[in-house]
C-alpha cells in the first residue's frame, strides 16, 4: 500500500536532450526568462522559439541573469520546422473553449506516453503558445496530443512561465525511464530496436507524406478547389493519428509517387 | 505494469481549504501576483503574508487582474502567527548550501505525508521565503519538515512564482485523499479521529508548550542566560520532531505547569 517513493534523480541528460521545448510567438519577455530558467531547473536545454516578437525576444536574450541555453535557442519562421526532427509532438493549452481535435491527455498521464516515447529512440516536442489566446488550430494540427494541466475551471488558464515549469517538472521527475524495457517479453520487438531505434515518423516525414498525397488528390480531382485548405488540415490531423512506424511511412510515399507518377502520365497521356 | 492513470479531479476544495501557502517577505509584486494566479489554478484559497514590503505588497494587490484571493489574504507580522493553527509546516528552498536541521523530503514524497495530514483531520501550510535568501534558519525553525523540489545541480534556485507553481501542481494533482481511510483495519484508531478530529498538535500549542519549558528551565537555573536564544531555537525543533499527539501535549502542558509552580514556590519559599 506504500506509495512509489521518488528516487532523487532527474531525467538523465541523454534523454532531456530529446525533448524540446516551442515557445510559439511568445510576447511578454519575462515569460520568455521564466520559461528558459524553468529549463534550466530541471535539465531541459533544448529551447526553439517560433515567430518570436524581434524586439521582445532580443530583449529577453540580453536581459541581466538570462540563462545560458536563451542564447543558444533555435529560431524558427513556422511550428512545422521547429517540430520537424519530432516523432511526438505535445500540444499544451487549456481547451475550455475550445473542441479539441486530438487526443487529451491530462500532464499526469503524459509521462508514460513520453517515457515509451524515449525509449524507443524518439524525440518529443512540448509546444507553447503565445499568452494571450494560446495555440492556434492551424498550430495544433501538427500536435499528435494536447495534454491539459488540471486546473480549478474558476481559473483554468495558467501563466506561461508556470506552465512551463509545471510540466517540465512532472517530466522531469516523472518520466525517467526505466531500467529494463518496457516489454521485455516481447523479443522480436526488442529486435526491431536495435534495428531502427527512432521508429516513429518524425513530423518532417509526416508533411513530406502530407505534401505527396495532396499533390494525388489534386491529380485525381479528389475534391473541388475550394476544399483544399480544409482537406490538408484534416490530412495533417489524420496522419497523426496513425502512429505511422518509419518503415511504413516509407512504404506509403513509394506507392503514392507511384500512384502520382501514373496519374500524371494518364493526364498527359490521355 | 500499467501506471497509475490520473483520475482528472483536483484535490476537493475542503482538503484544499486546510493548506495554507504562507510567503515570507515577498519582494516582487509579479512573484506575489503569480503566486497567488497558481494558487487559483489550482483550487487553493487561503494565503498568507508574514512581514511583506508594504509598498511591494500594495502594489500586488492593487495589479490590474490580480486573483481575487489576493484581497482575502491573511497578514501577519511573525511566521510563528501565520502557521499557529497549523499541525503540519513544510518549508521550501533549496538547501544546497545549507545544512538542514530537519528531515528533508522530494516534493514527490511530500504528497503522502500532506495526504495522511488531511486525512487525520489536519492543517497544512506550505511556507515560501523571500525571493533573494530563501527562508532564515529562524524562520524553518518552525517548519517539521522542509520539502525540496528536485533540480539540476547547476540552477538548483527556483523562481518564487514557479515554485509555488510546481509545490501545488504536485498537491492538487496527487495528494486527493483515498476513498477509505488509510487504516481501515485499525478501528481503535479510526474512533480516535471520530472523537478528536484534529489530533495533531498545532504550531501556536508547540510554542505555548516551548514558552512553559522555557520558563522551567529559566526557573531550574538550567543553563547560563548565554545559552537561552540557542535553547530555545533547539527546543522548538525538538517539539517539532516529536509529533505529539494533541492530548499528550495537554498532558505534557499540565505536567510543565505543575513543575514550574513547584520550582517557583521552592524558590520563593527558600
Amino acid at each position: 500500500m506504500a506509495p512509489p517513493q521518488y528516487n532523487h534523480s532527474l531525467l538523465p541528460e541523454s534523454q532531456c536532450d530529446r525533448i524540446e521545448v516551442v515557445l510559439v510567438s511568445p510576447r511578454n519577455p519575462l515569460n520568455i526568462g521564466a520559461a528558459a530558467r524553468a529549463m534550466a531547473n530541471f535539465g531541459f536545454s533544448r529551447l526553439a522559439v517560433v515567430a518570436p516578437y524581434a524586439e521582445h525576444w532580443r530583449e529577453a536574450r540580453s536581459a541581466v541573469g538570462a540563462p545560458e541555453l536563451l542564447a543558444g535557442a533555435a529560431e524558427f519562421a513556422a511550428l512545422a520546422e521547429a517540430v520537424a526532427g519530432c516523432t511526438l509532438v505535445v500540444g499544451t493549452g487549456s481547451l475550455a473553449y475550445r473542441k479539441p481535435e486530438q487526443p487529451q491527455v491530462p500532464l499526469p498521464n503524459l509521462t508514460p506516453l513520453v517515457q515509451r516515447e524515449l525509449a524507443h529512440g524518439g524525440r518529443v516536442a512540448m509546444v507553447f503558445g503565445p499568452e494571450k489566446h494560446g495555440l492556434t488550430r492551424e498550430d495544433l494540427s501538427w500536435c499528435h496530443l494536447l495534454v491539459e494541466i488540471p486546473t480549478d475551471a474558476r481559473q483554468p488558464s495558467m501563466n506561461l512561465g508556470q506552465a512551463v515549469a509545471v510540466c517540465l517538472y512532472e517530466l522531469a521527475v516523472r518520466a525517467s525511464p526505466p531500467a529494463r524495457p518496457l516489454t521485455a517479453d516481447a523479443d522480436t520487438e526488442a529486435n526491431d530496436h536495435l534495428e531502427d531505434p527512432g521508429r516513429a515518423t518524425t513530423s518532417g516525414d509526416l508533411d513530406l507524406l502530407a505534401g505527396l498525397v495532396e499533390e494525388v488528390m489534386l491529380a485525381a480531382d479528389y475534391s473541388p478547389p475550394a476544399m483544399r485548405e480544409a482537406n490538408r488540415h484534416d490530412l495533417r490531423l489524420l496522419l497523426r493519428r496513425l502512429a505511422l512506424p518509419r518503415r511504413d511511412t516509407r512504404r506509403i510515399l513509394g506507392l503514392f509517387r507511384r500512384i502520382l507518377w501514373r496519374l500524371q502520365r494518364g493526364k498527359n497521356g490521355g
